[in-house]
């Protein structure tokens, strides 16, 4: 199979469990739906997207409220900054029961979770889908998902990502304590599995032990797909390393080309085929048949933005209280320094803020967080919405594109009806699912069982 | 509602997402599926018993494989005795989305989890199953599943539960972070909810510190119903303070009497109304239409029993290696002090056991586990059956009965089928349910929300 560069775009979901999208103004929309409480919310998205044969949907997740700023859930319950985050391991099941294509993938956390539990929720969840899941790994953000599990403070951030190595050694190692052709399912002369194709794991390491064997046989995929977005220097090395489907924020193609290659060189110098990464930028698409209506869309959706959305969702990602400094005063060394967050996103920001170091102003001028200026917005008519997306993926910037709503379920819906049909015509995009399971549809291989 | 002893008794089936049901042999029956991995197999028994109008169907867990005896998984996986265990979030949403009245419970450990996540994967079950569902709180119980999740040894029993209550009184105070009609859900005015019925928990213990909110607003339920079965002193203790469905596992009419008074003391102690319990045995029933037919099925049910079963379980179950023992040996005082599995279960043993200690032969003898001697058999036609159950259920016994399968999906079929009907006949069972949540189809009270 042709990788290199492939032919066709992979097109991705991104989904939030939440009362709002990546875009919290999406809830004030006047076509908003008060049902994502309930599983037809996250189902109704699901078809929609496998409807566009969309490789895969996935469900974003934090632990904790946005509540950093002025160390208070106020705002965030005031004006439903992503208050509400359900369990995804329901939503997910429910996704993937309502579909029979798409792949349909959870985020789990590696620093407060364990790898046991881990492992066999999406053993579980593989078998359940017929091969059809993939796993976000993150390692979580700030100390408010810390204080709700019990501990003072989120681990440094590099401490994080050791942590999470060793997690995903563990959590690789139970899916492979099965090996292929266990189940022999023999009623009459009562054999049920042979046991010389089960072993245990034993793993003990600095931040996890595990016995095993996992108590879910080989799941069809062998293991989940992996998806990834870490974007800081350490956090690309364990992106390179594990990640299959890497998605990336980035402002500019140039920006988005640059990240790629890196990440395709951090791959092969851990030995793994670059081609085996799947490099996708989260974006916007606001999309209508003329380009009148499209830019009147994009303007009514912008309007829904509420001045604390950005300060709310800054002091989340960074981990940082912005509500005790005077707007327009430059941040200390120290300050910056004791930012623990996504330092990812904390580079982009002092890159940008070429005068010295930034003020809150500047973070939220430069961040654009919570606003549609955050992430590159395609607006316009279904073939000026397909020439952007197609020069991100002809110039070498991308594999793909991860949707993120900007509101819901419209957002999708427009993406499918307009934009899917105009790619397929010019060939960009794949007419129907060409596999069974999610790593077939990606091209991606399936890891070998032991026997 | 008049519940001292209600007229009509509660049904609740007892499932495994393994390859078999409590009974090892279940697997090895002719009408077995090998879909066990798969959600429509429990769809299929949820939707059974929901036809059968059963308050409940629960599913239970562990989380490792049996394999304690020689320290090896080799006869688990050999002779399929509960080999498989699938993460019960992906299983449960598939009953509930399955089914509309049922109530769904999941059993969750309180020793391998955190009180936050638990809080919100039941608040979110329970919103998406329109406040349906229950959770069976256990403390875990041997090394094996301790060495899954890190630890060297299974925590001592009393330590479990005082740390049990802990994570009771957490995971309540979570569920208890949303006050009621918090969901305000102005899209015109931005107002997604007020912030002065959303709180903080705050709650720092002995073993868990969790801040909240929770991120999922209060569901339908205030909060799960909750399952229990301890019944150790220390265990029954437990139960009689959380516990709502208190299910046992007792071998007579009159221990289960014995058994129910003492939790209804217990609970009135603790300052509850004792109708706020609802006590009921696990059985096994084997019913045909004639008397003989049932006999015959009886015999070949129990002809599916593998010597290995008994004790492999009981090694599970006692956290303890049966097999360095010779069978008729009797254990030492110092042997039965480190047995540090289910206390309750090893207390009955030794009581029938009255001349002295008991070898590993009277364990398999007295506790009869892995066959079905181990929980009380009503056999015979439906009329016999139905008897059987009436006797206990108008003995002040218990409040219902907690249906265990011989063999899947058939004994639920035919319970359903053969013996719901006549027990409808006499009056002894509903016609249909009369409420919508699990809470009211049980006649428990819905938690006051703070406000």
């Amino acid at each position: 199979m042709e990788q290199h560069h492939p032919k066709q775009m992979v097109l991705v979901g991104f989904i939030q469990a939440s009362n709002c999208s990546n875009y919290p103004g999406s809830w004030r929309h006047r076509d908003g739906s008060d049902d994502f409480l309930l599983p037809g919310y996250y189902q109704h998205i699901a078809r929609t997207l496998e409807k566009g044969k969309f490789h895969l949907a996935f469900v974003d997740d934090r632990l904790a409220m946005p509540d950093r700023y002025e160390d208070s859930f106020a705002a965030t319950v005031e004006h439903g900054i992503r208050t509400v985050k359900l369990d995804l391991g329901p939503v997910v099941t429910a996704m993937a029961l309502a579909t029979e294509h798409i792949g349909i993938g959870a985020t789990y956390s590696t620093t407060y979770h364990t790898p046991f539990h881990v492992a066999r929720l999406f053993a579980t969840l593989d078998h359940f889908s017929g091969g059809r899941i993939a796993w976000n790994v993150v390692t979580s953000l700030n100390d408010s998902e810390a204080m709700n599990f019990g501990a003072d403070a989120h681990p440094p951030h590099d401490v994080r990502y050791d942590r999470a190595d060793e997690f995903m050694e563990t959590a690789f190692g139970l899916w492979d304590t099965w090996g292929g052709e266990a189940l022999v399912l023999d009623r009459s002369e009562g054999r049920f599995a042979d046991p010389s194709r089960v072993r245990r794991l034993d793993h003990s390491g600095e931040w996890f032990n595990s016995r095993g064997p996992l108590t879910v046989p080989r799941c069809p995929q062998g293991r989940p797909v992996i998806i990834q977005a870490g974007q800081s220097g350490r956090g690309r090395e364990f992106a390179a390393r594990w990640g299959e489907l890497v998605f990336v924020i980035v402002p500019t193609l140039e920006a988005c080309r640059s990240h790629r290659t890196t990440i395709r060189e951090q791959a092969a110098f851990q030995g793994r085929d670059p081609d085996s990464t799947i490099v996708s930028p989260a974006v916007y698409v606001v999309v209508d048949e003329t380009e009148d209506r499209a830019r009147e869309k994009l303007q009514e959706l912008k309007a829904l933005a509420h001045p604390m959305d950005s300060v709310v969702l800054l002091s989340e990602v960074f981990n940082y209280d912005f509500s005790v400094h005077p707007l327009d005063e430059p941040l200390s060394d120290d300050m910056l320094d004791s930012i623990s967050g996504l330092r990812g996103f904390l580079d982009r920001v002092t890159q940008r803020s070429a005068g010295g170091n930034p003020s809150v102003q500047d973070f939220i001028r430069f961040s654009a967080r919570g606003t549609l200026d955050e992430l590159p917005t395609f607006a316009g008519t279904p073939e000026e919405v397909a020439d952007g997306l197609e020069n991100w993926f002809q110039e070498g910037a991308c594999d793909g594109f991860v949707l993120a709503a900007t509101h819901i379920p419209g957002a999708y819906e427009d993406f499918v009806e307009m934009v899917v049909p105009e790619l397929q015509r010019r060939g960009s995009f794949r007419a129907d699912y060409e596999g069974a399971t999610l790593r077939e549809n990606l091209g991606l291989d399936r890891p070998g069982a032991w026997s």
